[in-house]
Order: C-alpha cells, then structure tokens, then sequence
C-alpha cells in the first residue's frame, strides 16, 4: 500500500519532491530536536494520484486518521474539541513554489461550537471569533472559490458600523457579527453552508490545494518556466501556535546572516502579540529581533542557539519564521535564505572560512547573473527620482546623460566632454559610433533581443528598450512622454537598464567596485577593495582553475581586445569584420556594392586591403600570444547601401522638383538590384565570398600581412581564419582552397612562416546535419548559435520580439527567449549532433561557440556538458563564463 | 595479387564498376559469340591505385605483356611489326561517361616503319599514312596535352599547298610531308619526340586516360552530380579493324527499333569506305542500313541476326557500331539505347508482349520525367521560327498568344477569347488572376524556382524566366530585346517552356494526346488513341496496382481539385487558405490587418466567414469521398497590403503636391508597423494564429459549417485540418484546443459528427528536431519540403537563385537545386528523424509530403523508401507522382 503521509519525524530535508520544500525542511528540524508543532504531510504522489483519477486515493482517509489521531495525541486536543479546540494549518509545499496555486488556510477546526471552547481555552473571546472570521474568510475564498471583495464589504460595513478604520477596533460581538455575515456570504455565493464538520473542512481544503495545481496561472506559470506537468503538491497540516494570545505571544522572521551584504550576525523582525501573517503584512511597525532579547531573553536565547544549529546544519544562510505562543518559541518555518547578489560571494567565502563548505562548494554557492548584477554601476538608493516611463531592461547598469538623437550629436557632444544618453526609435549598425559614445542608450520599441538591446549588452552599455510610452520624434528632436511631458535634446535623463526605468533629470549614480576590479583599476588587495571585492577575486581566481572551457570572447577593435584580456579572456573566438566596413570607409564599400566591372572591383579590394591589414595589427598587437578568430565577412552587402525605401522617396521628389541626382539615380539602381525580400537568408556569409571574386582573398591577405609584419617584429600572433554561413562542404573547400594559397603567397613573399587554423562557423542546420563531412576541410567549428537559433526555429530575431514574443510569453508557450537561453531540445540537439560527428571525422577538431549564448550560464553549462572546448562571448560577459564554466565543471567534471 | 587486366572473354555486362560500361558489353558480346575484334580491358582498380599512389601499380605492367601476348596471338599480328603490325585502340571506359576525360586514341602501334609494314599489308599507301597521321594527332593532343590548333594549322596548310578543301584531295606523300610535321610540332611544343616504341606510346596513353579522371572539367562535372570522386576509369585496349579499306569496308551505327517512336525493326546509318568517326562526323552522306543488304547480303544478314540475339540477350533496344573490313562484320561496341519518352513507354509494352520482360520491368524502364514531356503541348518540328531571346525552361509547354503586360489586361483579353502570354518583369501573388487566365507566362528576371515558375508549374502552366535579354517595361508596355527589336502590348509571342526559347510571332502548336487522355477527353480504347496513349494507360493502371504511397494534390479551388482528381489523385494533400484571402476579399483582409479594436477585427472576421465557407464547400464537394487537408493562413499578414516601398513614395509625392490622402497614410502607417527584415521568418503560420484571436477559430468554423452543410446532404467529406509552421509542441496544442472547441461546438449547432483529424506541417528544424513531442498533439505530419529546405539551407528560395545558384551550379557547389530534388544529407536527414520519432511517439500518425518535392521523380524514392505514407503535389505533377511511386516499390518493395 502505497504511503501517502508521513509524520514530520519520518521526513527530512532530501525527501522535497515527495513532501514539497516546506514538510521536508519541518522533518528536518523535527528530527533535529527543535521544537516545531507537531504536523504531518500528505506527499506529492497522492496529489499525482488525485490529478490522475479525480478522486482522492482510497488509501489516504485512513492514513491521515491514523496521523490525525498521532497528532491529536501530540497536541494534547482534538479536532473541533468543544472545550479545548485543536487547530490545523493546511499548507500547499510544492518542490517549486507557483503563482496562482492555493498556500494557506489556517485555524481549520474552528466552528459555531469549538469557537467557544478556544475562547475559553485562550481566556480571550475576541481571539477566538477573529480566528473563526479568518477561517471563513480564506476557506470562502480558496476552498470554494468566492470573490474575496464579498467578504471585504461585509467587514468594511462592520468597521464603518463601529466607526474605526482599524481591524483592532472591533471588539468579539462585532467579530461574532463579522462571521455570521460571512456564512451568509457562503451559504448565498456557494450554494451551501460553511461546513461544522472539522474534518469536511480538513479534507476539502486538501482537495482543494491538490486541485490548485491545475489552476490556470498555475499551469501557464509551469509552461513558461518548463516545470513538468505532473509533479503535484504535497499538503502539510499542523497544530497552529498563536502569536497574537497577549504581549508575552509574538511572530517574527529571521536571517542567520544579514542577506543584504552578507554581514555575520543574526538579523530579523519581531511584532509581539501578532500572528506571522501580520509581520508581513506590515499592520505595526516591526521590532528589530535585539529588542526580543530585552522583551523574551529565553526565548532569544533559544532562538540564537537554533539559528547557529540551522546554519551548521544546513551550512548555509537559513531564513526562519517563528512564533512565540505565550513565552514557548516554536519553529514554523526554515529554508536556505534568499540574498542579494553581493552577499553571495561573500557568505560563500566566510563560509568557507568558517570551515563549513569547501571553495568548490563556494563556487556553487554563487551564480554568473549575481556577478552580472555586480558589475554595474547602480543609481544611489536614497536619490529622489521622478519616473518618466518603464521600457524593458535589456543591459544593466545605470546611466545619465544629456539626451541626444542622433549618432553623430552623441559623437559630438560626448568628444566636448558631455555625458549624453543616444536616444532612438530603434537601432542600427549606423548607430554604433554614438553607442559607443553615449552613457547610456534609450530605444522606444524593440525587445530585449533587439539590435540596441544586442549591442549594447555586448560592449557593456546601460540600455533601456521598448520604452512604448515613450513617442520618439528623432526629426522633432523631442520625446513625448505620458501626460504630454517633453524631453527636448540637451535635457537630462537617467535610465536604470536593469529595471527599464526612465528618470527625469540627473540621478547620482555609485559606481561598482566589482567592476573596477575587472577593469584593473581596484587591486583586490588593497585596504580600498572591501570584502565583497576580495570575495570576488578569491572565487574567480578557483574558479580560472576549476573550469575546463576556455573563455573567448567577441571583440572586433583593439579597445575590446584589450578588455577583453583585462577581463581574463583566453582568445578572441569572434573578430566580426564588417565593422570594420562601416564609419569612414562606408566610400570604399560603396564603390566595391557598385563596381560594374572587375577592374572597378578590383580597384575598390585594393582600397580596402590596407585598411583592414591596419585593423587587424590593432588587434593582434592586443592579444599577443593568444588566438585570434577572424570571420570573414558575413553581412548581406546592402547593408552597407541605404535603405531602399528611403532611397526611392528621395529619388521620387527630386524628380517631382526637377532635380534629379544622377548618382543617387544609380544607387537606387544598385540598391534595387541587392534588394532581397529576406536579406539574412540570402546572398551573405561564405556565398559573398563565393560570388564576390576577390573579397576573402583581400580579407585573407590583409590578416597575413598584419600577422607577417608582426611576427618579424617578434609579437606572437596566432590568428584563425573562420568561414561564416556554410552549409555545405564543398563551399568551405571553396574558400579553404583559396585561403591557403593566398597565405602561402604572403608567406613565401614575407619569408615568414603563416600557419592560420581555417574553420567555420556551424550555424545553419544543414552545417550542423553534415558536420561528419565539413570537417574534412574545418580544423575547428564555431557554433553561431544566433543564427542557428533563427534559422532552426524559423524565425528573425530582429521580427519576432515586437510581433510574437510577448504574447508567447504570456501564453506559455515560451518559458524564455531561445535568443537568451540555449533551447536545448532544438538548437541544443543540432550540437550535439555536429560535436559527434565533427569529432568522428577528425578526433582533434576545436569545438567552440560564438553567438550570443556564449555568455549565458544555462546554456555555458549544456556547452561544458556536450564536450566543447570553449565559448566566446562579449568581454562584458567573460568574467561571468569564468565563473559559469567552472560551476559547470564541478556539476559534470 | 589484384587481377588488374581482363580479356573480353574474362568479363561480362554485370562488371560494369570494375571494366566501365564499353568493357563490359564487349566482353559481354565476346562471350555470346559475337564478332568482336579481340582486347583486354584494364580495370577501374588499377585506375584507383594509380590516382591514390601516383605510380602505375607494379603488377600492371606484367598482366598487360601477358594480355597483349594473347591479343597479339589472337589477332595474328604484332604490335610495331615491320611488316603487318597490329594496331589497337586504347579508350577510356568510365561506369559514367564524363565530359572533360580523355576518351580515345587510335591506331597505336604505328611508328616510321610499320607504317610502311601497314602500307604494304593493306596494299594502300594513302589509308597508312592516313592513318598515322591520325594517331599523331590524337597522341599529341590527348596524351601530350598539345593545343590541338597546331596540328590544324599543318594540315590547313597542306591542303592550301594542294589546293583542295576535301582531306580526301590530299595523297599519300602530302600525308606522309603532314606526318614529318606533326611530329616536329610534338618535339617543340612538348619537348620530347614522338615515341617510336609502340608499348612506351600505350603505355602513355593508359596513364592518360587514368589521369584523365581528374581533370578539372571531370572533377566540376562530378562535383555537380555527386558521382563519387574515387570510381576512377577502366581502359580497354582492342584490335583495329578498318572500314576504310575501299568499298568492301564500311562503318555503321544501328538500333534494334526506332528510338524516336519505337517502332519495331532496325533503324540506322552505314557508311561505307569509313571509319566509325566517320558516320558520326557527317563527311559524307549516310546510307539507310536497308542499302547495306543490297551492298553486302551476307553481311547485312549477320547484322540483324546479331541484333536480334543483343536484344533478346539485354531484353531491350540496342544501340550498336559495327564495322565491316573487306566484306567480314566486326561488332565494335553495343548498349541499351536512349530513346525518346514516347518511345519509352511504346517499347517497354512492346517488349512485355513480346515476353521478353514483364510488366514490373516494364515500369521499371520508363520515368516520371520522361512522362511529364509527354504531357506538354509542343510546337510543330517543322515550324520556321525567330528566336528573340533564350530565357530559362522553368515550365515545360508551348504557348502562344498576344503579350500583355499586366494581370488585370491579361483577364480581360482572355475573357474576349483571345490567347495572351503574360510578360513581366517577375511575378508576385497578385499576378496570379493573369496567370490563370494566361497561355503562358514570361519574365525578364528570376530563376527556375522563383514565383513565376513555381506557380506557373504548380498550374501546369507554360513558363519561361529569366529571360535576361529581354528589357521588360511593364510600364511603357513593351519589350526591348537584343538589338532593339520591340514587342509592343498585342504583338504575338510563343514561348517553349522546354526549351527556354522565346519567339516572334505565333508558332504553330501540336496538342499532347497524352494530357488529353489524363484530361479524361481521349478514351485509351478509342481508336484515335494511338499506341502511345494505349501505353501510356497500362503502364499507368499497373503503377497504381504496385505503388504503396498514396498520392494527393495540392489544390486550393474546386477547379484544381477536380483536375487533380482527374489526374487520379486521392485526395488532397494541401488545400491552401491564403489565395482565398486575395482578389475581391483583398478589401476585408485590409480591415482585418488595419483592426484597431477587437470589434473591429471580430467584425472583419465575420465578413471572412461566410466567404471561406464557400470555398470549403467547392472544394468538399470536388473531392467527396477523398481526404481534403485544409491549411490555415500561413503567410505574413502584410502580404495582403501595398509594398512599403511604393506606398512611401506615392505618400511622399502626394504631400509633395499638397494632397494628402489620409486613408494612405493611415495604410503607410499600418504598412511600416507591419514591415519585417525577413518577413518569411516572421509573423506568420501558427504564430499569426496565436497573435490573432479568432483568426484560426473563423477558419475551422468555415471548414465545420462546410463539412456540417454538406454532411447534411449526405455528400461525403473527409476534412483535416492543418497547422502552419509550428515549432515547439506547445503552439499545436494551444492551436488544436481551439480547433476542437469550435469543431465540437459547430457539431453541436448542426447536429453532426465532425470528426477531423488535426495535423501540423513539419516545415522548421526545430519540428523535425522535436517531432516525438509535436507527435503527441499531431494525428498526421506533413513535411513542408520548400521552407523546410530554406530554414535548413538558410536561404530563401526568392532571393537565392538571382543572387548566386548559377554559380553555385557553375563551380560545382550544388549539383542540382535543393528546391528541385530533395537535399538527402540535410533536410532527407532532419525528416528522417521526425518520420522515426513522431512514429515512436505515435504509432499510427500518418505521415506524408507537401513541398515541391512531392512531385519529384528522385525525391518520391526517398520518401517511398522512409517509409511515408503519402506524396502530394501539383495536379499536374499527379500522374508522374503515381509513376514513380510504383517505380520506388519495386525498387524497394
């Protein structure tokens, strides 16, 4: 016969999927000795069961008499007793805690007659008929589904009755009136009467939490956050304590450690003759526990000695809930504490100190996105702000600035000195010179996938996005905000990017230590470092010798190559080149889009090519000594004209003025011509290469030149050659084939050796699905993990975010971006395939990865478990896939 | 030791790999006790060990003095013999003939004395000479790689000496000065003599021929059609013998029937007093073999008795050479002959009466294309006509008509009776009206999978694109082709979809009588049927006998779902939904996307209702008794408004002028909201469903109130309902509770069952990649093949062919379109995995194909062989489906 209650001594702490993470943490403390009313739990597998057939298992009324009747004992009442009335609290405890599923009914037992007996029992009438009140009120409104505002107009006419705006003021017979009213709400909303039968009440409340698991928040929730379906919950029931029988009762909540900074020493909040719900919900204002010790010395007492017990224990921060029932501390409630992300570090290291955990437990202890949030600046928390409007958070940090419109007046006015924030409808590759420019960036659609958001996360760069009630009028100059407030250019404007939150005016910002430790500027051991600066460095520093990934990252500019080594990169997994096609050199690029013969074409390469060699020596000169991988170029070539819509207005009204311009007349030309329906999934990546005779053989040379001039000089230089966007061998044999030659020309004419790795991108399916045969001609693979989440999912990231993703979201049916997390399933499967099959072609093949997942720690962890040899990612992100990989490696070493 | 040389008599017709396909047939004659002249063949292994080492395997060298002992014993003469010496020919044998490799040198053997030895053995000085002229020629060029214009100039040179144009005016002694020159031309353009010894100069030539293999026509050649780079090449070396020893001697090539009709009796050309090269060449006129039994009796009657016995032995036509030295027949090479398509199926029916094969084999030898050219109109052989242009032959037929340049002028004519070929620079959704009611459809852009051609085969409709030559300007209403030649709007045109070619005027057309009998309008019994129809009909009723896959259509209206029933389809496969949105609707698919409020959008909807009703209704009632799978809305909404582009400028110009028409700038408005990067990767299929509300439910209540009306009428209606380009189990399921809401909802409304299976197109990688979830809500899957291959490949098919197939197909990148033949390694691959593992899943799901590929001969195999249970395609494409089906099963029952 299958057990479905346990009493809390036959739980404990590792049994959270069958008694969820509230009954498995009471066992615990039961078995350790301290005192905890007595109770027992219901587990998850009759939950499963119920779910399953609909009905609750035959086994379970006889299982929870037996534990009713042990509990009865324990308590010394019984069940609707009444003299002496026993009181249960029925509590959900799912191993995952879920909006929209049933928590809490308390003081179940209590009816028309045991109300009485509580009465007499506590001394104290008016207790008693609030407790009945609370009873009908949270079984009304979660057992039997009735509108809470019933029940709220009742005891707002009691109050208005009595003339008192406080729930103090009403004394027992108003109460008593409150709880008739309240069955009269029952018995008409529900179409039956509030049950006397303690049991009845016991039972449907059971049901009722079992049922909660399917309640509709509850399942969207799971959806979205791919919790399965068919875990259930477990129902814990236990003798209630009260902290509201007089000022020697109180309820109170406490933290081992202060989880705000992670300071040693106990830390809470005390309220005598109150109930824990009241605690919370902020009724009185709350004592600091230090005042407990002069109100309760034995009680304080007790409660140190069981928070130093809990924390060896459990050998971590634990966060408690108490209650002290007429001078007895009782223990209701423990679990591991929350905290803020700076605290992490350091109670993982003063654990360690302490001797409780290891440093490879330490590093467990703390995750990338507490890092991520400690790398960015913050705006004071005491500075009064006026709130303009809220976009979406997509690059932490905060930033304030003049706002600026455009790319150039960022450029401009950010050269004279000035702190400006770009602000733009939506970004685009032109705009990068004034993000980079800029403090901050501020965009009025577009989601967190979007290109702002993208970039800006990349370099590190506070943004808030998709600010929608914001009106963006680049032409105007001028944004206009909610009640018609005006944002004109040079005025000053504060944005939060890690709560989207736009502010009128300048706010004072506090810059973070973590992250000038990172740039170099903080030695960690100096006296100026703080603890939370040590505890970084000392994690990081296990970390670097924990992790087997290598960490790249994507830099395009010797100023991100340098960072990017500041911040502990291995090598540079991604050099974009088209970048290096923008700006100045737009002119060159221009000709080459518009070359009509081969000569012009020519001429147009040969412009480019010292260009790019330049480029290139700024980079290697960066990272010396480590490698660096160059993707050819990979962007369709009309990016690099103007947009054709634009183009084809301003060609139609010059003609309509009589003053037409022959040279934009040929560009339309040319624009009309590239123009694709679908430009990412056309003429790009190794196909220009293919198509455009000369442009890889100018790139190639360019890298060997730099990388000659250099080696002669004595630098080291270890470049790679990276193919984006095949899709079949033959187009990387192409491109390999050429490759080689122009390396071994440069290198016979420079009389230096020129050994550059060629390898390629995997970042279509087909790449993936054929990775045994394309690594015939790849020494290594770089997943592009952007593009093969578009690709193998179908969709754009640039179109999907405004058009879909929300109402996705909502709906469940994504738990969260692919953009942002490896999807495992799709995407995650296609590498897995490549790395097997690339590896059965050629056991040494280098597999790394390169889009933007690179930086993410759930997927750095599926990448550390598929055997990767390393993730790239932006120099903002590699101290985060330090610490990620390393984590990933002592989960699967 | 490998056993690299085989005598005729060691080999036969079924060691094609190891001796090529000449090899084995003359060995396979040899053995039958044909007159072959004597040889050995070395074989494709030795080729292989050649190319992987670069030396001649050690053991060659002895097994060819040993076969060349034999063949000098057989033949009775000796290579180099002063007196009467041997000559042979040495020819290259590949199991694909190959353009680019070396195929034949002949009369190897002859140096400055034998050729004197020949000379008197022959008793003719002029044929010696001759004769060795020839293999200096051949030497030099083939095996010394000499550019052949040299030779061409001595010899030019010698008949201007002589004064004749013929090379029969030149005699002996002009021969022999020719000779004394050829070979000064090999000393000083290759450095080294011609080589005297007759062994050094077959020696050479066999390297030659091995290395021919990887000459870089062969290796581009290859690459195209994926035949593996390591077959390598047989060579066989045979006896001359000389039909050009006078009157007597002669050369002909013969088939065993007719292959241009296949009519039985033999069918050729005799030459006598010539070579074989000579036939071919066309010097002189060739004579009907009938005039060789007046000729030679004797030799005439052992030709046929030998081809009566070839024909019985390969139980097919053959195609032979023969030479005839001095009155004795000689057999020189045989094979199963090309023969027309029409011949095809003539002689494969012929051949089962005649018991030679039986009707498995009889389908076994025709094809689905060769049945699609059998569907087509043609133009008269004999017409006199005038090329215009040569554009690409992207769907087969001949069309005449007067060109027009626009949709709505190509209705209206055609509705006057007239025919009319619509001219554009490319198509686009809108111009679909005109291109129905066209007889052809011609654009100056686009490749052979770009919308005109898609569509204009989908409709069997004549196409040809990308007519480059011709400036189409739809504006002024005319073409301006090469030269300047104009064709102004009404001027006729015909085009051959066939071929490509466009001309000027109206060419004379000749109906197909088989798309006549597949139309149901000629009766195969009939009469006037003819023995191509009659053959056409059996072996069509014995294919849908052996064929396992069921075969549906793509069909959108009950016009084509009636011709695809017609055409024999059993059901249909993909009825689209978004041509019913177009045309008149066209007004309230704007109010829909220009919706503000649900009111709005609702009320759009309930206009949409009854007319989508309608149209389920047609179809339903065309197809009663056969599955119809309905699709719902797949493309991007924004399909449905104006381009952005021109909207921008008529708004722009219209503000210019100071005439600002509010409703276009509302619709620019709307335009620009809905403007996508790469709208194919957008807003669209399922996800337009989820964003939408009531969009999907509007078109599952039109398909339900159809199936419910006509039910109701006891018409009998298989309807299922199909899902757009889902990606993740969880939009079906969201899609498919709806779907069974309204179904259940309508049969409760109208009283009847309405059952209908619910599937989902499997069109992204990440559906194939999860098909044993997306299984669990599916009943059927159809694979999606187009956009399955664009998100597999990363191209979309609009914008990859301009851009850069041809030179793809050019290097050898590609051998053929992804979008015309399945691409097995990738996409053949991600359905592999779905077919198993939505199988695994659910057992019983039913699983089949909707792409293009559908209709393709190479990609049904595949499809048969994974097991899928059904192919649809375009009605036209019906009867070639229902051909290869069964060609697939017998290939693999």
């Amino acid at each position: 016969m299958p057990k479905y209650v346990y009493a809390f001594a036959e739980g404990h702490k590792d049994l959270k999927d069958l008694l969820g993470g509230k009954g498995a943490n009471l066992a615990e403390m039961t078995n350790m000795g301290l005192a905890v009313p007595p109770g027992f739990t219901i587990t998850t597998a009759a939950c499963r069961a119920f779910l399953a057939t609909g009905i609750q298992p035959p086994e379970l009324d006889d299982q929870v008499d037996r534990h009713l009747d042990a509990l009865q004992t324990a308590a010394g009442r019984r069940l609707g007793d009444p003299d002496d009335p026993l009181l249960v609290s029925v509590r959900s405890g799912a191993v995952f805690s879920m909006p929209g599923m049933m928590e809490t009914v308390l003081d179940v037992g209590l009816n028309d007659s045991s109300v009485l007996g509580l009465a007499r029992a506590a001394g104290d009438d008016r207790f008693a008929w609030d407790s009945y009140r609370r009873l009908v009120q949270m079984f009304g409104t979660t057992v039997l589904g009735i509108d809470g505002a019933h029940f709220d107009a009742v005891f707002d006419a009691a109050k208005l009755a009595r003339g008192t705006a406080d729930d103090l003021g009403l004394d027992a017979d108003d109460l008593r009136g409150v709880v008739g009213a309240y069955q009269a709400v029952v018995r008409e909303r529900s179409g039956r009467e509030f049950p006397q039968d303690p049991r009845e009440q016991l039972d449907l409340t059971v049901r009722a939490v079992f049922g909660s698991w399917n309640a509709p928040r509850a399942i969207t929730y799971r959806r979205r956050e791919r919790i399965p379906a068919d875990l259930g919950t477990a129902v814990t029931v236990q003798a209630m304590v009260f902290g509201n029988l007089g000022p020697d009762s109180g309820s109170g909540v406490a933290f081992t450690r202060d989880p705000a900074t992670g300071e040693p020493g106990v830390y809470g909040d005390y309220l005598a003759h109150a109930q824990g719900e009241d605690v919370v919900a902020g009724i009185r204002n709350t004592l600091p526990l230090s005042e407990l010790e002069r109100l309760d010395p034995v009680s304080h007492r007790d409660l140190l000695a069981n928070m130093a017990t809990l924390e060896r224990h459990y050998r971590d921060l634990c966060d408690i809930e108490f209650t002290i029932e007429r001078g007895r501390l009782w223990m209701l409630q423990t679990r591991v504490g929350k905290r803020t992300a700076g605290a992490a570090f350091v109670i993982a290291c003063q654990l360690v100190d302490d001797g409780l955990i290891d440093a490879d437990e330490a590093l467990r202890r703390v995750t990338g996105a507490q890092l991520v949030r400690l790398m960015f600046p913050r705006f004071a928390p005491d500075a009064a702000t006026t709130v303009l409007a809220v976009g979406m958070n997509a690059s932490p940090g905060a930033a304030t600035g003049a706002a600026v419109f455009d790319s150039p007046t960022a450029v401009a006015r950010a050269a004279a000195g000035e702190d400006v924030i770009l602000v733009r409808r939506e970004t685009n590759p032109d705009d990068l010179a004034g993000m980079i420019a800029a403090k901050g960036v501020l965009t009025g659609r577009g989601g967190r996938t979007s290109h702002a958001a993208v970039v800006a996360r990349g370099m590190g760069r506070t943004c808030v996005c998709g600010a929608e009630d914001l009106d963006v009028d680049v032409d105007a100059r001028k944004i206009v905000g909610p009640g018609g407030v005006m944002v004109a250019e040079g005025d000053l404007l504060s944005i939060d990017g890690s709560t989207g939150e736009v502010f009128l005016g300048a706010v004072p910002v506090v810059a973070s230590p973590v992250m000038e430790y990172f740039e170099g500027s903080l030695d960690p051991a100096s006296p100026e470092a703080g603890e939370l600066v040590r505890a970084v460095h000392r994690l990081m520093e296990h970390a670097d010798t924990t992790r087997r990934l290598a960490v790249y990252a994507n830099a395009d500019t010797g100023a991100d190559a340098a960072r990017a080594r500041r911040f502990g990169a291995d090598g540079i997994g991604l050099c974009r080149t088209e970048h290096m096609f923008l700006g100045d050199r737009r002119e060159q690029v221009e000709r080459l889009v518009l070359a009509d013969t081969d000569a012009e074409r020519d001429a147009a390469l040969a412009e480019l090519l010292p260009l790019q060699r330049a480029d290139f020596i700024e980079v290697f000169t960066a990272m010396q000594g480590l490698p660096v991988t160059i993707r050819l170029l990979d962007p369709p070539l009309h990016e690099f004209l103007p947009d054709l819509t634009e183009l084809s207005v301003r060609v139609a009204l010059a003609e309509e003025r009589g003053r037409v311009d022959a040279a934009d007349v040929r560009l339309l030309a040319a624009v009309r011509r590239l123009h694709e329906e679908n430009p990412m999934f056309g003429l790009r990546g190794v196909r220009l290469g293919i198509v455009v005779p000369g442009l890889f053989g100018m790139q190639v040379r360019a890298i060997a030149q730099a990388a000659a001039t250099l080696r002669r000089n004595g630098v080291e230089v270890r470049p790679e050659i990276m193919v984006p966007l095949v899709g079949a061998v033959q187009e990387l044999q192409a491109v390999a084939e050429e490759t080689s030659a122009v390396l071994a020309d440069e290198a016979e004419r420079h009389g230096v050796e020129l050994d550059a790795a060629i390898g390629t991108m995997i970042e279509l399916p087909r790449a993936a699905l054929t990775a045994g045969q394309i690594a015939e001609s790849a020494e290594f693979f770089s997943f592009g993990t952007n593009d093969l989440t578009q690709t193998t999912w179908g969709f754009s990231r640039d179109d999907v975010e405004g058009a879909f993703f929300s109402r996705y979201l909502e709906r469940g049916i994504f738990g969260t971006s692919p953009f942002e997390t490896l999807d495992i399933d799709g995407v995650g499967r296609l590498i897995r395939i490549a790395a097997r099959e690339g590896r059965a072609t050629r056991p040494d093949i280098r597999l790394g990865v390169c889009g933007e997942h690179g930086g993410d720690p759930d997927s750095i962890h599926f990448f550390h478990h598929e055997g990767l040899d390393y993730v790239s990612c932006s120099p903002f992100r590699v101290p985060v896939a330090r610490l990620e990989s390393a984590r990933a490696a002592l989960d699967l070493p």
